[in-house]
């Protein structure tokens, strides 16, 4: 029986928060014990990473701890009811099936007489299929061409998810020789985004792929028209070179409008969707259908590493406890994402959306006000870029804010230059570790300026390559990372009332239905 | 006769302090006050913008008190004696001199005999020189043919200020027909990074600008080396392809590698630094140095404004003024930064560094430890985009994080779309509006996941159209408020202490000089 309880009900959250301040991590990480919590504490991950936690203040004693919670808490129960079909997103009465996206997922959810993974699957094949064609030529422009782009039309989940595993992929795929469409994205209402996308990039032999949940994103249905105009204007029928992904029943479901429709349904929340059809349409047209299928063989060897009841042997819900411990015990106000690889460049701005939007709440599930800290900001940008600009604040800043590293032991280009006696990639390797034993272990000097107190936690998940299954694995090991911290604050990891307002204010804005400040800003702007 | 004190020991602070929880933001937001507070609550900025405060949570007591802080604070003298040449940067004992980069600031710095001003502007005297014989196809590659593309090569302050300000004028210059060069970046050690710019360009047809101010910067030498190799596989003489940003004393200065070298000296620190050449060369070479200096004119008028010591007509010191105001007293860990312009999609990453590596410090101008909180973490993406992600947190999360907008009544590409009844511009400003006052207001509603609790402070500035002239004035504004910043928390803004450990460590892990969990780490990472 799973109850659901605030995470300040709980007695091993107590217990937890009496442990505060127990372990000197820069202490911990000094000398040959530093060596050894780097070989102890170190959990394997699907697609061949790693999770290693030795710069983490935790011991056996806090890992003992956060276990309790685990247990007490009922996080894989939860998970476990997820997967199993129940109405986990109590806000909007909803099933959250994204974990069924990646098809390898056994059992099966049935509503209204639907299996849930066969449908997802259906959809990816079909997607495939269209993909394939794509490929060959057999769907192609009026003149015959084949596409050389596909640009996706979305925002939110249906642009920085797919966006970020893109660039995640691109330069492994030119690599491996299954970069088959470039890819290009617009998101933006503001005209400028649609603009400088279609000025670089040759319409007739582009493929647009609009996606939209609902069908009515006010964002997306704007920027379709914007490109239409192009097509239009280039002479070109804009039906054969759309196609829509959403549910089967929004208006553009079976629209004319397009080549194909490719279908998701309210189970599957945007910032969860990378690995249904949202990405996998544009994926599969990148980078070829074998390629996605192995994105999302990652994905799901990951769901099921997160189904361990041993916090040791659970990445993504250690991370998630780890989080919950800094944030509502320490007070750690925010995390720094910090993947050392160019390649994940805007993997950060996904996590931004998934975490904050997830679990940036201040009432529980049942809608009652809760009366801790919640999801923590969330940032980042790659290193060693991040180095030479925020880390300042990060050594010596009066806040401490924990830190995710990530990092490969190679490249995915396959070009690199060898300068005073060490390649690129191991300067790359040689950073990151240098900055996780600098934050972790500080430095003293009798110039105050100069010293770095230390005690600054991280974590690094390292891969041998970012590979699509090292991908998959990322990506899963955060979503579910997300959930287990939901699970634990107690809250509805998946509705996101918080960005209504703004939309119903803006729609009056434009109705010219306002009095007061909004009235005095729109004037302002000139609306 | 300047003092220097923490802020905790002025008198003006103790009664601010007092003032904290005064206004009710929700509530002097709504009806005919609200809009009464958006008319007055204003101050005009350079390149025809305006800095909009009435959403902040002040009224005329707290800015009375925001007065009394800057004037017990000092802050226009030390600005004073900044421009007039004071050895502001007190660690590293040099001054502080990017404001004379604009050229136009009065007066002069004279250091060893050398007007400063005088020897900036000569700098871009020939970055314009030089640009204009590259675009009249005076100097040219080895076929005799133009160059096309101009490739940055730097990290930190010498990618980020120049990329972002590249992206923020891009469309512009299209609109403008004065996109003379398209302009990428390498700044990563990553290989990935180098090698995915070098694939997706013409080189024989790039000129390549190295900047590192000390000729040493690890990451930039190895991506030149890159970029040679490069350049040798095409059989392309790399000494006719390449120029330096650098300082005189650097080795770079006088090398036979380059074309040409252009100088910036050690008053001009790397994030301040893009309107010295290291800005000036790239956007010199992409947009012309007309459009450059129209930059410069913009940010040299926002400096103007900025000696103003009435707080009401000085936008930057405000802004300064109500942060620490947020920071201090009220507590909140956070600026987000949210531009309403796809154009300034980076310009959140170069605010990150610009005031991350500015502030986070712990120690005063002295070296002493301070026991008050100082910079915040700054992140942002642009709107509408950030709505349909982090949003939410910002909406409803535990924490309070101050919103700084940007928003412009015109876009740049001159092409929109008219649906629904209203233009994709119109959509955007609208949205900006909305989210103003959904912050500010919230809304009261039964189901308390539905609620919006308001009291979420913002700013916005507002401009007619992002010009050169207003992204100069927008850059300057920042760059004064960190500034300003710095002097309340008594901090020195400009030295980066914080970076030195982790270089320290990585040449040791790559000399193979390591033990304990740093030789671990190193292990796991294959180096």
């Amino acid at each position: 029986m799973i109850s659901w309880k605030n995470l300040n009900t709980l007695a091993s959250y107590e217990k937890l928060a009496a442990l505060k301040g127990r372990v000197n991590l820069a202490e911990a990480m000094s000398g040959e014990g530093g060596a050894k919590r780097v070989a102890e504490y170190a959990a394997p991950m699907a697609g061949g990473l790693a999770y290693n936690y030795a710069a983490k203040a935790v011991d056996g004693e806090v890992l003992d701890a956060l276990q309790a919670l685990a247990d007490e808490a009922q996080l894989t129960e939860k998970y476990d009811a997820l997967l199993g079909g129940e109405i986990i997103n109590t806000g909007e009465k909803r099933r959250v099936l994204h974990q069924l996206t990646r098809g390898q997922q056994a059992g099966a959810v049935v509503v209204d007489g639907v299996d849930k993974r066969a449908f997802y699957v259906s959809q990816q094949q079909k997607a495939a299929e269209f993909a394939r064609k794509v490929h060959s030529g057999e769907i192609a422009n009026a003149a015959g061409e084949k596409f050389t782009t596909v640009v996706q039309i979305g925002i939110g989940g249906s642009d920085l998810g797919p966006r970020a595993m893109y660039l995640a992929l691109e330069q492994w795929a030119k690599q491996n020789n299954t970069l088959k469409l470039e890819a290009r994205f617009i998101s933006n209402v503001d005209p400028d985004d649609a603009a400088s996308v279609l000025k670089s990039i040759d319409v007739a032999h582009s493929l647009f792929v609009l996606v939209s949940k609902s069908g009515t994103t006010l964002e997306t249905l704007t920027n379709e028209a914007f490109v239409k105009d192009a097509l239009k204007n280039a002479g070109l029928d804009a039906s054969k070179h759309m196609v829509a992904v959403t549910s089967e029943t929004s208006p553009l479901a079976s629209s004319s409008d397009y080549l194909a429709a490719f279908f998701m349904d309210d189970f599957i929340g945007g910032r969860y969707s990378s690995t249904s059809c949202v990405g996998g349409v544009v994926l599969s047209l990148a980078f070829g259908p074998e390629v996605f299928a192995r994105f999302l063989e990652g994905a799901a060897q990951a769901d099921a590493t997160a189904k361990e009841k041993d916090i040791r042997k659970n990445p993504a819900m250690l991370d998630a406890l780890i989080g919950v411990y800094e944030r509502n015990v320490l007070g750690y106000p925010a995390t720094a994402v910090l993947p050392y690889s160019q390649a994940l460049s805007r993997f950060p701005a996904h996590l931004q959306q998934l975490d904050m939007e997830s679990n940036g709440k201040s009432v529980n599930r049942f809608g009652e006000p809760i009366d801790y800290v919640t999801g923590p900001v969330i940032f980042g940008e790659p290193g060693t870029n991040g180095q030479h600009s925020f880390y300042q604040l990060l050594h010596q800043g009066t806040d401490i804010i924990p830190l995710q590293f990530v990092g490969f032991r190679k490249n995915q280009a396959g070009m690199d230059v060898d300068i005073q006696g060490s390649t690129s990639q191991q300067k790359l390797c040689a950073n990151v570790a240098a900055q996780i034993m600098a934050f972790a272990c500080g430095k003293a000097d009798d110039n105050p300026n100069k010293a770095f107190a230390g005690g600054r936690p991280s974590s690094i998940i390292i891969g041998d390559q970012l590979t699509p299954e090292a991908l998959g694995a990322l990506l899963s090991h955060f979503e579910n990372k997300v959930m287990f911290q939901g699970f634990c604050w107690n809250v509805n990891s998946f509705d996101q009332e918080g960005v209504q307002l703004g939309k119903v204010l803006a729609k009056r804005v434009l109705a010219h239905d306002t009095d007061g400040a909004l009235k005095a800003y729109s004037e302002l702007l000139d609306i």
